[in-house]
């Protein structure tokens, strides 16, 4: 089956989808991304990802490069033409292609919007199961966190030095050990008390659209969320541990730089959570269509 | 005439050089750069940047993808191909194409070589002649500045607010006040007392090729360098500013923030520099070719 992947408005065979070298995505990081999962047919919470995209290009004072509903229709398209009803999609536009250099080009130059599809299977992820390893580095990222742009090589450094130690996921932890998110989730804690512990959303994490849902699925459960910041020895201390992001969803966390959390074993708080966010998924105002 | 680039072992069209887009450089800004000037036929320095290259891809773990003669022999090849004998030479090395995640792929995935040259001409640059103004702006980048990745968002929005005032570069200011470097280049003050300052190469700048050939211009010439921070104060009460880059090589600055230095004019250190550089570039050890 061919692959296609969305670039421009058209939509091309994936393995000869390709941009030019001066396209600013490439040379400069000037871009942003986002991606989506699509559950059973379902688009999770596209709508927050679009606004997110929208409000990091926005801070990168680039436009949208087109509508809401151009986006959803090409999303849509692409998963059609790919067969696929569960699927990571990514998002990418950047600041189009120009004569390299620094300040931005001249208006009228065309953004860059690349779409990719990928199966993903959410109901067998093993992962979810057993739950993950995590280790802590330090956090060299920029200052403006709050911007999903491509330029990711710190979390890149960082989540291959958790491979590296057998975890999966890497916690960034601040100057004054605070952790801030992980490489590509954001983390929470359950503590001793019962409290659910996550970062608030300033310049420091990615303000993630699964911890948004997730904060209205603990509403809903009469669960009461702190957002504040936790130490890595408060998290090896908790009762819990786990992650949220936009395709690995709800990740149960069993240790933190070797330090068993909970026994070991997921944690029932990050387990009706997950289940609990699979039904906002399924059950919520999302986007559906037959493949 | 046609212009070529160089891309993975091959000389195309400039026009048509293209890379897949899940090269890690466009996904993840995972991949390093250098900028080198060739003038009249001389690569300026060619040995400092490919070994500070070599220093970039060791610290992210990535090997050289060829050996510093064969990234000569397809320097000099583009040059020849372009019929240029003055201009920038940008090469760029990314960890390669493969199918998106944060860790490093697997081994055997080829790293991405791209080399591209572009007319420059140095002996009439008419900033040097009239000086450049610099604004400043908060330093938001990551902990690594020594490492020259294309993760550069924040050197094009700083850039570009020096654009938008009126200005060519921006010098970053880091918490305390003090000024690490400009978006592209390094920066470089004389204090009334006649002392040349330029901040020590920590990880908190890019330890600049031109910068340090400067060091080595000053010392034959007589002249010391004082290796610390200035604050912006500093500078706009300094007798000379100037910064130094590969291409745009030493560059009078003749305002900071609005206020005038030296007069508004080019001062006599930073273009005393400029000949002696130049003069080190033309007589020293370059390699030199006919076009």
């Amino acid at each position: 089956m061919p692959h296609y992947a969305y670039l421009n408005g058209r939509y091309v065979s994936h393995d000869r989808a390709c941009v030019h070298i001066e396209d600013r995505g490439f040379q400069f990081a000037d871009g942003v991304y986002e991606v989506i999962a699509c559950i059973d047919g379902r688009l999770a919470d596209e709508r927050g990802h679009i606004d997110r995209m929208r409000r990091s290009l926005k801070e990168l004072k680039m436009p949208m490069p087109m509508k809401r509903e151009n986006f959803h229709d090409a999303i849509v398209r692409l998963l059609k033409k790919n067969r696929l009803r569960n699927a990571s999609v990514y998002i990418q536009v950047t600041r189009g292609v120009y004569k390299r250099d620094f300040p931005f080009p001249p208006k009228g130059v065309k953004q860059t919007v690349v779409i990719t599809a990928r199966p993903f299977d959410f109901k067998n992820n093993e992962k979810v199961k057993v739950g993950i390893k995590v280790v802590t580095v330090p956090d060299l990222r920029w200052k403006r966190r709050d911007i999903k742009t491509t330029g990711l090589i710190a979390q890149v450094l960082a989540k291959q030095a958790a491979v590296v130690k057998g975890a999966y996921e890497a916690w960034l932890v601040d100057e004054r050990g605070f952790v801030t998110e992980g490489s590509s989730s954001n983390a929470w804690i359950v503590t001793k008390k019962g409290s659910i512990v996550t970062r608030k959303a300033t310049s420091d994490i990615l303000r993630g659209v699964t911890r948004t849902a997730l904060q209205k699925v603990c509403k809903d459960l009469g669960l009461k969320i702190e957002e504040r910041a936790f130490t890595v020895g408060e998290a090896q201390q908790a009762q819990e541990c786990f992650t949220s992001s936009a395709v690995a969803l709800i990740m149960p966390v069993v240790s933190v730089d070797g330090k068993k959390i909970g026994g070991g074993k997921p944690g029932p708080v990050a387990q009706k959570l997950y289940a609990s966010y699979m039904d906002y998924v399924m059950k919520g105002k999302q986007v559906s269509w037959k493949a």
